[in-house]
């Protein structure tokens, strides 16, 4: 008999975020799940690690092919703690999410969310990471359900490219007007520091703007017209096409 | 008359230490120098902000073209105050370093050192990070300030193509082999948790494997054979290549 896929689910918004157990619910139609997730929110905690303190890994429930832990540590601390301290076997599928905030365009670089699937692609694993453009602590999350499944469905079975992992994000819609494989539109996030009642301390927010609001083919694109985008990213950020400018620096 | 550049310097080591130091002297030579560190280590901060308590920036020290500032933040919060509450016009240089440890390969997804470069990036300045290959907390920098200083008179000049910041390593040698722009090379970290006295408690360590020792055009063999390594890097983590292998998911 064929073992059940192994898929390893995290999140950056913590064990008890509403959209971690959505994502897990979906996950376990498709295979024995092991949940590794941060204790609390760890929202804009991108690829960050847990180099000095000790990370503590705590077994939460376990039951047939479902076992939940908790960790201390950071979303890419619980995909590393779950590698090497849970799993007895490589995963088949590393999911991140589903987010509470979108992760498109130039937020993936902070997301805790992608952290997390950048370090099980950094591990040879297909990941994928789901977020959702809401600001609610409780969504509806049917809407998206099929497509959660659908795409890790066809992770599980074609692979992804070496070095390659997923951002999907959904727009808050009552139902998907479509699914669009994207690149990540160019953007910016400004006015983002709030005065507060102390003087030179300041409260982190911020207004993102697309830079290209006309382009269709990008991620913000498919998310303001009602559509998902998925967006494959490169582990390897080396622009080539600028090495052969640069050879100028060469000694 | 021409105005000086002003060069925006910042790390992920903290403030207080040795390559900071080093770099905010090298940057003294090319321009007026604003500096906004950590006030303490933030190793492994990637490209992580601190959305939930406030952050405190202090002005620590102020001399002509020269003013210091701490924050109680990430490498990236920092370079977010210090463009918004700090400067009183856009940077022309972002740098950020000297980094005690290289961030070559998939390392720089972890580096607090390169998220202030693509915050940087982000911004739209052009974004140097420099790294030495070394465990010490004190070390001879003289063998690299040629190249540090280089690099950015280079982009001080030139500035960087849309998007795209620079990721420089040095090996610990008495004197560079050579510079070379080259790719990250992919690599792995693994062996990464030692136990602690403490059942399931776990701190974080790591051995790392250049998957590919032979690339002779990647950032880990220039360092390994004694020379500087220069990786230009883009924002735009979108895997091109992937879009039409992943079609089939369109609706």
């Amino acid at each position: 008999m064929q073992k059940q896929p192994l898929i390893l689910v995290t999140n950056d918004d913590g064990l008890n975020a509403q959209g971690i157990s959505v994502l897990i619910k979906c996950m376990q139609e498709l295979g024995q799940v092991v949940v590794v997730a941060p204790n609390g929110a760890r929202s804009g905690s991108a690829c960050s690690i847990t180099p000095i303190v000790p990370v503590t890994l705590k077994l939460e429930r376990e039951e047939e092919n479902l076992s939940i832990y908790s960790c201390s540590g950071t979303p890419v601390d619980c995909v590393k703690l779950a590698y090497e301290k849970v799993v007895h076997r490589k995963p088949d599928l590393v999911v991140s999410g589903i987010n509470h905030g979108d992760n498109a365009s130039v937020s993936l670089h902070y997301s805790g969310t992608m952290g997390a699937v950048l370090e099980g692609c950094m591990k040879g694993i297909p990941s994928i990471g789901y977020s959702l453009r809401t600001r609610k602590q409780e969504c509806d999350f049917r809407p998206y359900l099929q497509v959660v499944k659908d795409v890790a469905s066809h992770v599980l079975k074609n692979g992804l490219p070496q070095d390659v992992c997923l951002n999907v994000n959904f727009p808050e819609v009552p139902a998907l007007k479509g699914v669009s494989v994207c690149r990540m539109a160019r953007g910016i996030w400004q006015s983002e520091w709030k005065d507060t009642d102390v003087p030179d301390v300041y409260q982190l927010t911020g207004n993102f703007t697309n830079l290209e609001p006309e382009a269709e083919d990008t991620d913000y694109w498919a998310l303001d017209h009602g559509m998902a985008s998925i967006t494959p990213l490169s582990l390897d950020m080396t622009d080539y096409s600028s090495l052969e400018i640069l050879k100028s620096l060469q000694r």
